[in-house]
């Protein structure tokens, strides 16, 4: 899937913006729901379908270090959300592939440092304006 | 993603055991989520998450001609499962990509038209020894 199926996109320009964007986190919670079902799918060795808990995901954005790119009121459903605006942001820009999503969340334990490992590597490869609120 | 990363796929021979599976359906959920998601975002020009209605794809496996390969009491709620598990199923052994199944399934002017289409082009692609219970 490349990025220029996806004019939306690049009017995002700095971490902000995408982490606050609500329509973003929508497709992204479609993302993180089939990578983490692929990667409990591969390590189960039987097929599995499951919902990522919006309370790991505000963990794991807060353990990656973005909760000061928020507003400082944004509660833990919208900390959730952010971290699914930032991870599909990536896919959708080709900075992280599905399978490299896969590959890195299974190597945590838990799924808070699943998911704050996949925030950090998308954050090196990321290159931009960064932007406090 | 190749198929060699999910050995579990390779059990199944037959048409009738891939429709019946749940838990190749439940994988199946979160990938056709993703790719209808997808696929709206791209025809929208905007992120957007929305899950498949289960009577649309219920109806899509009929009108696919795929029906006849349940069991005649399965319910319409068993019947869309059937139609996740097959698009999972063809994703999971490389039948067919996550491109093709987005442009597949924008071709379509309804929800049960376009998983009809996927279905059809799906069952076009693989060569399981079809066998009805």
């Amino acid at each position: 899937m490349d990025v220029k199926d996806f004019p939306f996109v690049s009017k995002r320009e700095n971490l902000t913006d995408i982490l606050v964007d609500h329509e973003l986190a929508a497709l992204g919670d479609a993302y993180v729901n089939f990578a983490y079902s692929l990667m409990l799918s591969r390590k189960m060795g039987r097929p599995v379908g499951r919902k990522v808990d919006s309370s790991a995901l505000a963990l794991a954005l807060r353990k990656a270090g973005l909760r000061r790119f928020l507003p400082s009121r944004t509660d833990r459903h919208r900390q959730a959300d952010a971290a699914e605006s930032l991870v599909v942001y990536a896919w959708l820009t080709s900075a992280i592939s599905l399978e490299e999503t896969v590959q890195i969340i299974e190597k945590e334990e838990t799924v808070e440092d699943a998911f704050a490992q996949l925030l950090q590597a998308i954050m090196e490869r990321l290159s931009l304006p960064h932007q406090k609120v």
